[in-house]
């Protein structure tokens, strides 16, 4: 068997599967930004029209879905099976929306790193030959996620001045054998990366050394130089969590250059109320899925390194004064 | 490319990787049943000398890694990745386990599904060719589950006749392409089944339905019938929901036959307080990793279905008056 490890914890696809179709549905603040217009779907009512914003994520899911399909004229029986993960506890929005679709389903948590995760994880199963079509999808809420991670919207609690604030939308990707642009060549799986911070509105922060992680690992297994990207574009570091990055990324020896961005700066770039910037799983899968995706199919990027970055904490270890794992998934895309 | 899927949600290793180690550890009222004969590590303390259940739940999957790593004279630094998953929220058990290990890390979220999720990802890593070793690993443990899932237990609320009592314990397998008897042949992967109920005292007939509809879905992949096993395991259905899989086999003109067991009561048979069995994603995994893959390795059972089952409901949706989602994943294992 040819191997297909370049070695470390870097897997390289034989056979690079494509991104046969792919489809964003942002919420009403999202679609407020200047990303808006690289989006496929953008909703006005953040409940789209339910009763409460859990139901109203799996709508955003639902959709995501549907484009995805829809636009690669695949009917969910022919999706062999389906990779998502959310941040609610037990996955519920995956959960259910997989159930609704009747495809075979794997269930991921990765929190915000989850793009990349179900990414890497559907174009293995296609590459593998255990998949002819496979989906990778995830998405998060605003409201769902303050719920639970900190406090119901209703107690309209303060916000700090390094707080990110949680997208609102979804991500899908249709991945198979052919019939796409854009290839998955390589991905890098994440260690779990723990600094010692415990402040859940500090995430960009806790994050960043998980960035550092797998990036200085992708690059050591390839062989490359941070330029070899024309972007290199991190979840949800944020502001304060990106400037951390590139700090830590030229200790390394390896700076960053002009081509990196964060999806959780660019999503609310002027967007007013947003803290230092985007956070949660629909925040790197609306800026890859949409703005990187579509222009790598314009011939304006051909080779991308996306580096989804997921805070792993739980309200209830975070009340147990445990600290934040945080972890990085990357995946390469060309042309 | 050889297609390795046979159709339907089944894939087919072509190259089938084999479980190099495995490891089982349980709680104290686990070592008071038959089973315990089978298992690596009893251990006496359920809180395993630390001072929240949740801290004990990662000493249960630390131990179990270590013992399966040990056995094996495999480092963590020569496994590529470790795929774990357990009930908490954000699967914080498994989470800071890898992070101790320092193995690239793939988080599933498959409720007590989660011993054959995991062990048919790393298998697919492994004969896909993306890793030379990787880890299965799952846990669970009473009072973390009873806690978030129902009650605290301090509150001492009467438990139901239906009600099974979750596992304190964990497994682990690494699987590698050598240097093991048991094979891991194929998979079939669960499609998310509903069938309205609500009650999480009724998790047995909640999750016999998907159980059915994966063993069925496997069966008809595959052109067999149920006596080509020399056992038939389910994960935790207990004995109201193992009855009812019965029926539901027998409805689709494929009956269950004297081969069929359910991981649930094997665990607990005998132990007083445990109502109608045993839950949890330890269930199936010390049953399996134990119980089956010791009888195999004395070649005493040379093909197994394990079909380990879950409950995908999260408090939130159950309080918003949402039925449990159920899951079903099957593995096949061989000498």
């Amino acid at each position: 068997m040819t191997t297909k490890r370049v070695g470390g914890s870097t897997i390289v696809y034989s056979t690079p599967p494509v991104i046969v179709s792919a489809a964003t549905v942002a919420g009403p603040k999202e679609s407020e930004g200047q990303m808006a217009q690289w989006f496929d779907e953008l909703v006005p009512d953040d409940m789209f029209g339910e009763r409460t914003p859990e139901k109203a994520e799996r709508r955003f899911m639902e959709d995501a879905i549907k484009i995805a399909l829809g636009s690669a004229r695949v009917l969910p029986e022919q999706v062999n099976m389906i990779f998502a993960g959310d941040l609610l506890n037990q996955i519920i929005t995956s959960s259910f929306t997989a159930e609704g679709f009747g495809i075979p389903f794997v269930g991921l948590y990765g929190a915000c790193s989850t793009m990349a995760q179900s990414l890497t994880m559907a174009s293995a199963m296609v590459d593998g030959g255990y998949a002819d079509l496979a989906l990778a999808v995830t998405s998060s809420h605003y409201q769902t996620a303050e719920r639970q991670f900190r406090y119901p919207i209703e107690l309209n609690i303060m916000r700090k001045s390094t707080s990110q604030y949680t997208v609102t939308g979804a991500g899908a990707a249709l991945v198979g054998r052919s019939g796409g642009k854009v290839k998955v060549t390589e991905a890098t799986i994440g260690k779990v990366i723990d600094m010692g911070i415990k402040d859940p509105n500090q995430m960009g922060p806790a994050m960043a050394p998980a960035a550092a992680d797998t990036i200085f690992a992708h690059l050591a297994d390839t062989g490359r130089d941070p330029g070899y990207y024309d972007i290199i574009l991190t979840g949800d570091l944020g502001r304060v969590g990106a400037e951390i990055l590139r700090q830590l990324m030229a200790e390394k020896g390896v700076p960053l250059g002009d081509n990196y961005s964060d999806a959780g700066i660019l999503m609310f770039e002027g967007v007013r109320g947003t803290g230092v910037g985007g956070s949660g799983c629909a925040c790197s899968a609306l800026i890859t899925y949409g703005f990187i995706l579509k222009r790598m199919c314009q011939n304006e990027i051909s080779r991308a390194l996306v580096v989804a970055t997921g805070a792993l904490m739980s309200p209830i270890s975070w009340q147990q004064g445990e600290s934040i794992p945080c972890i990085a998934n990357a995946v390469v895309l060309e042309t």
